[in-house]
């Protein structure tokens, strides 16, 4: 874990308090950053302090803190007023997914911060090239995305748009490490970002799958979970690929390609789950069924899951630390 | 955990005691079961007793064992005598992956078994079909497909060849909650089996993201390891989306799907890897370049991490044994 000192001479603005606004919040307050939080709504500034702190309370839970709470909270300003993100050398916006919103949001801030400040938006719904056309000074707008709760989560999607400037994207990517993130930089924008791509090429070979009848999707749950379960959060989809020896690949490839999924249609059972308006664990419908002790018990398990898998990602250091060059 | 006392009355031969081979064996004496091990090759009559040995140290080291060692090892023979398999109801094939090898084998496996004894290969290359063509009796001909090493990982798939009954294909299914595992079933055989197709279908998009400079190979094993590798081994692919709210799904994939790479190529990446012959972390050559020092901190952590994660994965009873109905 490299720890960036350079965070503590930093102002970081956040626009925005709802749960992935306040989760980060915690996670800059954590890597030393001076915060001012802009609440959007009176009511944020209400209920944001009390999410931040209960944020900061599971940190200590889990041994993240090197402070008491109060020591941290002190770098914390909650304002409905932009104009205190004048200090800012970044600014990140986790308001809600509507363009003209985060428009007008982009202005305020634009009007406040210098030309060189960075703003981010949190969006994993909008093209970054499409927001970035809002901004007067658009060289400094780029997508920040992360997973929740973002302080016990690595991963750190740093997302280009057409016009943003490699001296931002990259400052924004060294500067992520000391936020205990392994960030990826996506270079150019493209719809679904890296995770969420990678993640539908699974879902429409799956869906293909069980459409098939090769398999249910309890059976290909199983699968992924205890296969991919088993080595992925050590070394990732390509590193695993030079584990297990790379001879095979290009014949199984040119075997394999042509026979995968290369559906454009939404599968039929995912339109019957819009039909029925089954949402999921939220609604106890889903591709699964749920009751609602059911449903409390995945929130739950999710929540213990993530906090020792993000425990036992970090105890491999020694794995972390191999510098290994790239070969093109 | 259920364990299957019915493993107890059952025997099993495995042919083929290279690793995989051994490794399963110490997964069936873990389960209760009797083993007859046939050596194919002289040599394995040396070899294969220290390696099985060495597999239940490993299990003991971790507090998988009930008994002695030396009380598992009682259940098991170690013959290059075929005639040995008779008492079988399931013998499993682990020989190398060339057919013409595997076809001598069923016919001294069928020459002693009786007609309704399961046999069972471990390939994961060659279509079971093809190989079902091979049996006298074909119907009681399936794959049976597990990860290393076997006693520390739940993945199984068992896949049926076009003429396989299902009730020896459910039969196996369920014994395998007896050995641990948590199975999939893949009721059609098709090119690749499971867990692979939705692997290819992830290294597909992975490669053709990092062709167009999207992002490098390192960033997507970043964005892989610390987004999916946060929940994957909780609850899989489609629970995930249960989880994550499934009402904005349709829409995604109606806008993602036609962008996928449906590319038919081997990719020129891994092509040039076959050329140069690089074949990964075993000659220090792959994807990621390595020293020697690398090379072995990559295995060990390997073996360490696996340990670690099969442990949490299990550690989740609690949702494992949610009863949970499927839809459809």
């Amino acid at each position: 874990m490299k720890i960036n000192c350079e965070t503590k001479g930093i102002t970081v603005g956040v626009v925005g308090l709802g749960l992935m606004g306040t989760s980060f919040i915690a996670t800059l307050l954590l890597a030393g950053h001076k915060v001012i939080a802009i609440a959007p709504l009176p009511e944020d500034m209400i209920v944001a302090p009390e999410r931040i702190y209960n944020h900061l309370v599971q940190c200590e839970k889990s041994g993240l803190l090197n402070n008491r709470i109060t020591d941290y909270l002190s770098h914390l300003s909650i304002t409905e007023d932009y104009l205190l993100l004048a200090p800012c050398q970044l600014v990140v916006e986790c308001v809600i997914e509507k363009s003209e919103i985060k428009k007008v949001v982009y202005e305020k801030i634009e009007k406040t911060v210098t030309k060189s400040t960075v703003i981010a938006t949190n969006t994993s719904a909008i093209p970054i090239s499409e927001l970035q056309k809002y901004l007067l000074v658009p060289d400094r707008f780029l997508g920040i995305h992360w997973a929740e709760p973002s302080y016990f989560t690595r991963f750190l999607e740093i997302t280009c748009g057409t016009n943003t400037g490699d001296f931002y994207s990259n400052w924004i990517y060294n500067l992520s490490y000391g936020w205990n993130k392994e960030p990826t930089l996506l270079r150019k924008d493209i719809r679904g970002f890296v995770t969420n791509r990678l993640m539908y090429a699974v879902y429409r070979e799956g869906l293909s799958l069980v459409k098939q009848g090769h398999a249910t999707l309890e059976d290909i749950d199983k699968s992924f979970r205890y296969d991919v379960g088993s080595w992925i959060t050590l070394m990732g989809i390509f590193r695993r690929m030079d584990f297990l020896g790379l001879e095979n690949f290009a014949v199984i490839f040119e075997a394999l390609f042509p026979s995968l999924s290369n559906d454009h249609e939404v599968p039929e059972l995912m339109q019957r789950m819009v039909d029925i308006n089954a949402k999921g664990i939220k609604n106890l419908s889903g591709l699964y069924n749920y009751s609602f002790e059911e449903s409390m018990k995945w929130e739950e398990a999710f929540a213990a899951f993530n906090e020792e898998i993000f425990k036992l990602a970090a105890s491999y250091p020694a794995v972390e630390n191999i510098e290994t060059s790239i070969k093109k």
